[in-house]
């Protein structure tokens, strides 16, 4: 189902949204990881996107390796630049849902008002899927995957989510999981289940 | 193929480009048009991205429609603002590319050093592929289709391309089209032979 427009030149046609996601066999949505550093953001994100692919799904991690040192390295960590941050990576994530693709993000997003202006800004509500990534900071510490938390607690890094900088965790994301009770494997399962439930999976 | 690889704490599977591409059935690159205002540029990236979801290619445009009011909205046009503007553009572009989906921009991208940074950002060389829109000052500025060359005449909107801001044309570029004397699908015709003649287009 293509659709053709008239512009005053030249008649112009134009893929749609709905021509992409008929194609892939599925909707596409912005699927919105959240919660501290070495929660298992990415880890989960990256696990969540093989499985995707595995099914056939057309998907794509943002995370930091591809845009912190990319679209947005221009950008510090200040309150203004988190948020701006945030704001590039929804205007990213919501042209890859345009363009037939489930986004699949992976960052911090502290604040509560930049992930709800995300959900405001794609077309339609239930395109946004937040993904609560609860683990008790203590665990995070503990893990310390990248040693930035030891740098943070001795003022080498400043800002730091939890421990100089805020983390507001969501009032009411579509799905929690919990990477200090549960394993990834469980956590992602965790995710399909509602991915399924939702309609976003292909028929297998 | 799949690749797994090892973090300290968890495995982790990660999707790759050559994945991505392989599932498509076709190589992703960057299709980037440059060309003054008028000059047909997004009407030719449309029809190509038509044309090529006709033929099961997975690709997606670009231009000022979804960028100058989105991602880029913050950015006015003095030479500063359109150098991060291009910039901005080819990091998004690189990572549809790196999703499995072959991006197509459409903007003036008047500065050559702009594009040729896009173009040495991205993984290989062949994945970058200049399109030079060649049609004359004085016929994009008769067809003047949003009445812009009007108000550049007029001074109601300073350093205009092709006015009173400079135009670099491509000094190599991968393929050129002139829509002064050619029609849309002379011109895209054009461009999917290039595209097919390096191996762009899966078999039909």
């Amino acid at each position: 189902m293509l659709s053709k427009s008239t512009n005053v030149f030249w008649h112009e046609n134009h893929v749609l949204r709905a021509d992409r996601e008929a194609r892939q066999g599925h909707p596409t949505a912005v699927i919105w990881f959240t919660g501290l550093s070495g929660s298992g953001k990415s880890t989960l994100a990256n696990e969540l996107d093989w499985r995707l692919f595995e099914r056939g799904v057309s998907s794509y991690v943002l995370d930091g390796d591809n845009i912190r040192h990319g679209l947005n390295g221009d950008l510090g960590f200040s309150p203004e630049a988190r948020t701006e941050n945030i704001r590039r990576i929804g205007e990213v994530a919501k042209l890859f849902a345009d363009a037939g693709t489930i986004a699949i993000t992976a960052f911090i997003s502290p604040y509560r008002e930049d992930r709800d202006k995300v959900r405001a800004l794609l077309d339609r509500d239930e395109d946004f899927l937040e993904v609560f990534v609860e683990a008790p900071l203590e665990v995070c510490e503990e893990r310390d995957p990248k040693g930035l938390y030891k740098k943070a607690r001795s003022g080498e890094i400043p800002e730091f989510t939890g421990i100089s900088a805020p983390y507001e965790a969501p009032l009411s994301p579509e799905i929690v999981v919990n990477t200090s009770s549960d394993d990834v494997a469980t956590c992602v399962d965790r995710i399909i289940d509602v991915l399924a439930e939702r309609g976003y999976l292909p028929a297998e």
